[in-house]
């Protein structure tokens, strides 16, 4: 059965706070990356195992919108899954909500390209498209 | 003569780029900020005397399309504009190129939302207001 | 029973790593951090709890010693204890090793000053020294 | 004329600060790593030269002792020499301080240890051991 979305938890490290006691907006990105990381894992595939294959999976395109910040020890659930799948893109796209009260924190969505190791635009293999199902917006 | 645009220059350090030898893609978020800082200082208030009047200028959305990979050493010019403004809210816009060939890296934008220091929107100071002049996107 | 050390594992992120493909060394720094969090959560009061009891505990003094790196993908154990603890300061030290292989990677010290919400030196309150009882280098 | 010691500013970013307003303790580490890589730019051949020739110079040790915070916006002072060389291993000492002021807030040394490209120590090459000539600690 496919995947239709995994859930990481991150609790707010003071490294990632700034002086008005909230995440710094740029560190949400990093927390997409642990998540789509863990969505290939449990998909069949580590990333590190696609790179050895010969391709990078990279950031096209990043929109995040800020919903309500996060706060220095806060527990925050990220929700991720595949919107949309193409030949030579995958997009993921995020969900961060309060892991205790459910408050939807941050939405996002990243647009990946497939490239080659000399960073040219390529086809994902097949035994990796097989595994990035579309999904449809969880609850 | 209201400020058209600012540009700042980043030297692209070993700590900014991942096993692909490029700039990690969050990075450049954190360049933005420099940019719009630099931006206010030059128009007449720093951030720092504007958070000192009781307002914060937060993140509400980020977007940010990268177009070619910053490499270790290489120095990137941020150019930095006002696209638009309103009472509550000014968007900054961003173009990061190449310093030395001038090829387009990063095109991105900021919302930046109006709070007070209770995180309650607020309307821009009239004194803030008069320096952020949107203008046509740049050359 | 006191506390004689905790163990956290960290996940090396695409973040974190530098063009060697190994941890850029600063970001050992972070992970340490999150370690001595957990201690005193485990021990019985959350680092927000002792600051909102008026108190900081800042870094002083950090040294790192870097054995092997770690790499991406890799999970990391790190394992932190109080080696010394007087009436306005605390050390606490860390092991880092390859969760998997039990390699060590990086071995270190953070001295940490007790300091009032003026940034002053001021004693670490009893409740708090009562949690923080010295251990020998645990294997 | 040998290098005796190099200068380079940080102006303090928002996103290098934590909730009490100051930069974070592990952010200095990466303006070290700013200050030595201008050092040997300065002092005759970049640090992506001395890669391409085959060498990684690496950290071995970090220590940094933190005598005041910087702050938000702050100018920064990194004063950064050699203060010893060996065959296969260089040590690097800062000192930062207010760029206004002239407040001391950091003393800090690196040591760098010399690897081939599959992570073994090796000789420094000599065109390169002749920039790195050890010096006084500098007023």
């Amino acid at each position: 059965m496919p995947l239709t979305h995994i859930d990481t938890i991150a609790r707010v490290n003071y490294s990632e706070i700034d002086k008005m006691g909230v995440v710094y907006h740029s560190r949400y990105a990093v927390w997409l990356d642990v998540a789509r990381t863990e969505y290939l894992r449990q998909a069949g595939m580590t990333y590190r195992e696609l790179e050895e294959l010969g391709f990078f999976l990279v950031v096209g395109d990043l929109t995040m919108r800020y919903h309500r910040p996060a706060r220095y020890d806060d527990e925050v659930r990220v929700r991720c899954w595949v919107r949309d799948v193409a030949s030579r893109r995958v997009t993921f796209a995020y969900r961060l909500t309060d892991a205790v009260t459910g408050v939807l924190l941050v939405s996002a969505e990243t647009r990946m390209l497939s490239l080659n190791h000399q960073f040219h635009p390529t086809r994902i293999p097949p035994e990796v498209l097989a595994l990035l199902q579309p999904a449809a917006d969880p609850a």
